[in-house]
């Protein structure tokens, strides 16, 4: 097993839905070092189709399948949130190397026990953290790294989505913090370091609905962090201008920022002002350079035997955020993560 | 008393520092229905060196008796801060009218004392909340007051110092949050409403020396508006790129923001990257349109018998607000506003 | 003559139209060491209202009666066109030192005249070529002269009206290279130095009733400079979002470029797009720091005894280039400056 | 022939070097109805370099050979200029679809000589200007086409190459007025319609040696359309910031400007000014998209039997401009394509 052939990291992927698609895509079309062997999806008809357009030879019945085929190098998990805990522990009992998407789970027993298996299997586990693979905030890490701003003092992180998902979704993807603020709570820890104490406000502005989903669609997180700075997220469920994803590093040399990705850079000019088009609007858009460089990183971390990039403990650890800044947003208080890590050790 | 000669309001100034000197020229120089008559300054010689660069006919030995002159219209109080509301009081009693410059005072009780005098004499008080003049702060207020960002939802306001004070002024000031914080409390007001509640994360970030008397030098202060929304200032008393003067305010129907002034609308590309010179360093360049419009505002307002547009609830509610942060760092939890009054009342 | 009174320059002003006000206020209340003393306009109603408004002591009939003023150390042209020539004869003679507004004349031969009186009277000759010393042209023309862009090869300059004058204007100005394109002739050669050859594309692309009057609208000229680099100067009558005034330069280490001035630095976000306002539309906002930058260089190279920092031959150059541009649009060839140069020799 | 197997354009590609490699891989990872079956190189260790690299199971001795393969569909030509006119003949005889780099030939003889069989063969011909295809110029095409800028009246194109090409190529290309302005008299024909006449300012100022061989490296050509506008386009072999792309158009209701395009959103503040990286370097990033909307384009046509976005007549009259701009900077003096084709006709 793990015997790669023609070179090439053969890959099954399980969850055939919108990011499964992309990151199908990925690999076989733009990782010339890997090639999906297999596709499985609860909506067989959704494999089928994903196979067909992206030239995959085969579909399976179900991810264990994927599994019994000792020609597969390694699993890419796009199923729902719920299978990723045991689908990681199953993958690594089959030794397969593992990209999953985040978050791990909603429980940090269950991702706990996930990262055993993983460790016992001495597999690779990447979890799909795409963000940290972007442009900008690989430009703003080196800017930091390099020391172009100085020791780090804020950190502004905005992250609105266009619009709401469904309140269906809401319900089963543990809420804005574990589907949404997730993503911001590992981008702070990529940039930043580790965050000791976090203070949620929160609130429902955009739709009732949500609120009565048991969620809110409106935050804003303060973070102390480690090395003493502090940090801000700021959440809405609805940009109505489209996607905006910006980060704002400041310290004591200087301030570095990006701005939002547009799809052309033309400006209008006219009676009535100077004008330009929204900026990329879908996720999948502004996103598609760092789904490729992140993929690209998981199959050369199999293939020259290094530590993936975004590790099971990255995955643990934002899921802690999450929990700390609920349990924030409901007592009212500043909360510690270790506050979360006591309940774990309970 | 408070009749105007040849249409012109007769000024007397008290406090021929850097921003009384701003308000001497401003008044002397570009608000045509304005003269300021007579300065005074404990430091006599400054009040001279103010009289003969902006032609100012008379010199005294103190406030008082600026107060005595019948022929005075209006004072501009510009002294220390420790001064502002018994000079207030005193004017009041002369039945001047009066622009002072911010905080009124660190107490409450001082205000409210102060304020009552202006009561009394049906005098007009105006504090001098400049930025609230700025052209920048004004186009987004309207974008507000006119819907074009629909619902305000968040307020991000970004306030940051080329470089700190002297210790020395720290330690009279009251610390940041009373001579720094406190025009964010007053934009943060101005553009979405009252706040019922707020919580601290700040830290001593950039010179210890700071820490040592007392005050913090970063701060990340999240607010919760009546209104529901919420909001954020991230100040810093340096920032090495200059004087970040910044606002956005996003709601359901867009977002809408400002970015620094700059020397030139200038740009040079060479060979090491695309380059524009450091925004408006200073205070007084970067706000000089706004100290205008400013007392312009509180001219106008004497001469047409209307409301100052900043009140001396306003001086009293922004010193709330730097109490309420003050409280809530020190006990590391939001804190309501209404506790602040409470504990006026009693 | 010339001992000025109080340390202040005194001031007469000839036409109090729109430019002259500006000047007028300027002077009045911008220029510590400047006095306007007195004004006059063949509109006698306009000169007073001026006086009035900028507390200027004396109103006289006529500009004869300003220049027999001995308390009188300087006249400022803003009369006609066809004024300027005769004037600035008429104010040396009487020993003034002289701002002009652009152009001297139309033809070379009344400014050469005009020229020598000056050259005769030793008094200082000033032309209003404000542009100059706008802030972002006064950036850009360091950037060359201190080599931060090299080699200067390549000169774009956009110049580009809110909406066209009325043609009954046109018909007196000299037509658009002597109102309009005479203002970037003069930036062509402050910021690259000498031109040697140009070449017209011109036409009436805006409104009929312009070519109607015998003059274009719309032109690009090219310019060919002494030191091999070449200019571009891009002209309408008519810009609907605007005054459009940037300027470009480009040379072997790099490229400096303009942009617009803005009423302010807010951009609004909407399901529509990205925003901002239109830029400042009105020459008198848009250049209100470079016209008092103008006029406080002009009073300084009197009190200073220095040359003026635009010349007379600044001015007889620009109309050389205003003729040539005129001749290669009829001729549609290029033309050499010289070619003009002979004509006068003629 | 032209029987798609599995429903897909079966390719052969002749000249694997940089561009035919750009090609190679867009066709073959990118777009997927297009297959590369066969290519060819006179470099033979080049062809079986690009075959290995994407996939193309065949590497044959020249263009013939691929020719001869009844199951190729359409050819695209990436070898050197001067193969460009007889290949295409070759392939029209032999009934395969075109896709040709730019310039088809030097000679206008040559051109139409192969245009000539193309339309006997009738086959589609695509020319490589995939500067069309570029999402900001395609913009400005839209807010030509729906009239967002009004009437077209003013085109300003900048053009600049980081860095001059080997003087050897320079020698071959016929100049840059064939090798890189062609582009943009493409591009000016594409957005504002059919040129009258230009005029050329051209100057040796970036490397002598690109004197010393014939040709300029910077250069001004001013363009008048048939509808009466007025273009430019600005030139240099050398802009040390970068690859330097941008289009201006201007019109009687607005302006549409395009920014070049860069690696990251992000600007770094510091205390010596305000910075973003250079803008993309490389033609082949900076066209990255333009490349494969392009060939999409082509595939699409032969798929659908449409007209190609790019004709033979595009690739005819582009170089009738070039051979105008030579005239023009020979005999300075403006020239009329009709000048050109005159000497054709002759």
């Amino acid at each position: 097993m793990n015997t790669t052939i023609n070179n090439k990291i053969r890959v099954g992927l399980v969850g055939t839905g919108r990011i499964g698609r992309v990151h199908a895509r990925t690999l076989q079309q733009l990782i010339p070092n890997a090639h999906v062997q297999v596709v499985t999806d609860m909506n067989s008809q959704s494999a089928h189709e994903c196979a067909a357009l992206y030239g995959i030879p085969q579909v399976v019945e179900n991810f264990e399948q994927i599994l019994a085929d000792a020609s597969i190098n390694a699993v890419v998990i796009c199923s729902s949130t719920d299978t990723h805990a045991p689908f990681i522990t199953l993958a690594a009992q089959a030794g397969k190397h593992i990209f999953c998407e985040k978050p791990i789970a909603a429980e940090l027993s269950a991702i706990d026990s996930a990262l055993a298996a993983v460790d016992r299997a001495s597999v690779k586990l990447m979890i799909g953290f795409n963000r940290r693979f972007d442009a900008n905030v690989q430009r703003i890490k080196q800017a930091i790294d390099t020391g172009e701003i100085g020791t780090p003092q804020l950190l502004h992180l905005v992250s609105r989505d266009p619009s709401p998902p469904p309140i269906a979704y809401i319900k089963v993807s543990g809420g804005m913090f574990f589907d949404m603020t997730i993503h911001d709570f590992d981008m702070a820890r990529f940039l930043f370091g580790e965050v000791e104490s976090l203070y949620t406000a929160a609130a429902v502005l955009v739709d009732p609905a949500i609120g009565n989903a048991g969620d809110v669609d409106t935050a804003v997180i303060t973070l102390k962090f480690a090395n003493g700075a502090i940090g801000t997220i700021d959440n809405s469920r609805q940009a109505v201008y489209g996607y905006d994803q910006r980060v704002e590093a400041f310290g004591s040399a200087g301030l570095v920022h990006s701005e939002n990705w547009y799809p052309n850079a033309v400006t209008l000019n006219n009676a009535h002002g100077i004008r330009r088009d929204l900026p990329l609007n879908f996720f999948m858009d502004r996103y598609l350079g760092a789904y490729q460089t992140e993929l690209a990183a998981f199959i050369q971390c199999i293939c020259e035997d290094t530590p993936p990039l975004v590790s099971g403990y990255d995955g643990h650890i934002s899921v802690v955020m999450a929990l700390a800044a609920l349990k924030s947003h409901h007592e009212q208080r500043p909360v510690f993560l270790s506050e979360i890590a006591v309940a774990k050790a309970v």
